[in-house]
């Protein structure tokens, strides 16, 4: 095993350590990390396992990518900038050409984040990725999935329900033009984490999280932490031109009840409207009003799903699974 | 899946929940943790895979305890003190007695450590147990693995080659008595991680790493990193009563290549021994000289292994398998 796993050595450890910005990395018991003084450090862990989170035949680049992007993902739900990660991976075998993309498609968006790999470990075992990931946040700039307040608008980044969408062209739900499927099947392989924006929103935005299990039961998240209602506008959910190509019901779907987003959803107060309309510009992503956030209603958080009209839904997303199904 | 997956939010979470001393732990998109001023902050990953770290039928409490003292010993090794640790946790199925038994001996380690459960990840898939443990160290304290030099006493701690001998028992390779095969069992699976001896010798001791995969491998690490050669008098490697029992030349290739003893082999400067027997007196933990490090012969990092009488010996270790294989 110890020349197939040197292949991990020369694809991860590295290139690594070819430029080193933590005092100690790869290479001994523990990395060692610095945060500034007065930073508090953020860590996330996410696991992605073959068949529940990513299908047996997914382009390794992909892979790579997605692994990170959704942990950075979660540190741009905090508004902490990136610092550094760990990566355990369990592989069936050592393959080359799979860690040579798989490793290309980590490092590309590990640099452009200015993400160090700082450590990890390998082992072989059924396919499985580890990633830890440490950003700093100041104490005050924590977007914290309780701090939503009444009154507070409901904000989302991009655009929803693509990811889901891109799945079910895989799947065989539905079907779209070549142009549309490649776009969403991109949202759905390439997720592109919000770090900039997450950044942006500090000293804005109140609480916030991404949506990596549809915004229906994300928003529940913000809600059950803060003891909060909301009221959100289904029309004015944000949905891409290649979404709105596909039938009102798939569209309704996959933007409520979709996983795999990797937007932000953040409340803020109404004084900071232009603020945040200033955040999303400086970092050119597109911020969209969806919704008010309420007092509890018979002491139990709820979404009070209503039209463009006003007119109250009674939606039923039960049952409507996605890819990351936990 | 989902109310099979809140057994676990039963198991772990609540009792996560319950002393929270990290500014925010689990249910946020991530744990925030705060190092005091000055303190950088360790951080390690390990990935325990069935059949490659643990075997099939390990009892969960056991298996429990492993996952994070195997990572406590990263801690250890580097001098750091606990504070936090994130898991990340493939399961086929959710079984209630499984996870109770599991979370049971994670949690008897976590808090006799002080180790806190901050965030981590539960999904479904092959059993796989991925752990980050963080701690802390003042970076004058950090015991690197590069910081050997020329004269420097090599210690051990406690014995070494119980865990390998254990996994002999259990495979048919050898017998031992019921007492001495409980014994060696339970080091292999029950090790006790070399915490509060790595921060006594804060100060005192220079290199240091845990023995996971063996002492001749393990220790060739500190070698390569420093830069340095070592003479260690193999028979002066300390043994328990248990592996006494068994033939001379199983004794051997237990100890200086068996894995998994988590035990630490550190060196220190001559002018430190007196401090060194205190600090393994101040914690209960022996410690025993076995050689010395030399500056690199013929520019390659090697270890001369010579026998009590001082005569060289010839050793083959290769092919030696350990339980602990990657």
């Amino acid at each position: 095993m110890l020349s197939e796993f040197s292949l991990i050595d020369r694809f991860f450890a590295r290139r690594a350590r070819a430029t080193p910005r933590a005092p100690l990395g790869i290479g001994d018991d523990c990395a060692l990390l610095t945060p500034r003084a007065g930073e508090m450090l953020a860590i996330s862990t996410d696991m992605l396992v073959e068949g529940r989170h990513f299908l047996p035949d997914v382009d390794p680049y992909a892979l790579g990518h997605k692994a990170l992007a959704v942990n950075l993902s979660d540190l741009a739900a905090m508004g902490a900038k990136p610092l550094a990660f760990t990566l355990a991976l369990a592989l069936p075998q050592a393959q080359e050409d799979w860690l040579s993309a798989f490793s290309e498609g980590m490092f590309e968006i590990a640099e452009r984040f200015d993400c160090e790999l700082v450590g990890g470990d390998t082992t072989s075992g059924p396919l499985n990725i580890c990633i830890s990931v440490f950003g700093e946040v100041l104490p005050q700039h924590a977007l914290r999935r309780d701090a939503a307040q009444p009154g507070d608008d409901i904000w989302i980044s991009g655009t929803l329900g693509d990811a889901r969408a891109g799945l079910g062209v895989l799947r065989g739900e539905w079907t779209a033009g070549d142009e549309e499927a490649a776009a969403l099947r991109k949202a759905l392989e390439r997720p592109e984490p919000r770090v900039a924006l997450g950044i942006a929103l500090r000293g804005h935005a109140r609480a916030a999280l991404d949506i990596s299990d549809g915004l229906a039961g994300d928003l529940l998240h913000i809600l059950e932490r803060s003891q909060m209602s909301a009221h959100v506008d289904v029309d004015a959910v944000p949905r891409s031109a290649a979404l709105r190509r596909l039938a009102a019901d798939v569209q309704r779907r996959c933007t409520l009840a979709g996983g795999d987003d990797y937007e932000l959803c953040f409340t803020a107060p109404i004084s900071a409207r232009s603020a945040i309309e200033a955040a999303g510009k400086s970092v050119a992503v597109p911020v969209t009003r969806i919704g008010t956030i309420s007092a509890l209603q018979a002491g139990v958080p709820a979404i009070v799903w209503h039209d463009a009209a006003g007119t109250p839904l009674n939606l039923t997303l039960q049952g409507f699974d996605h890819f990351h199904a936990d």
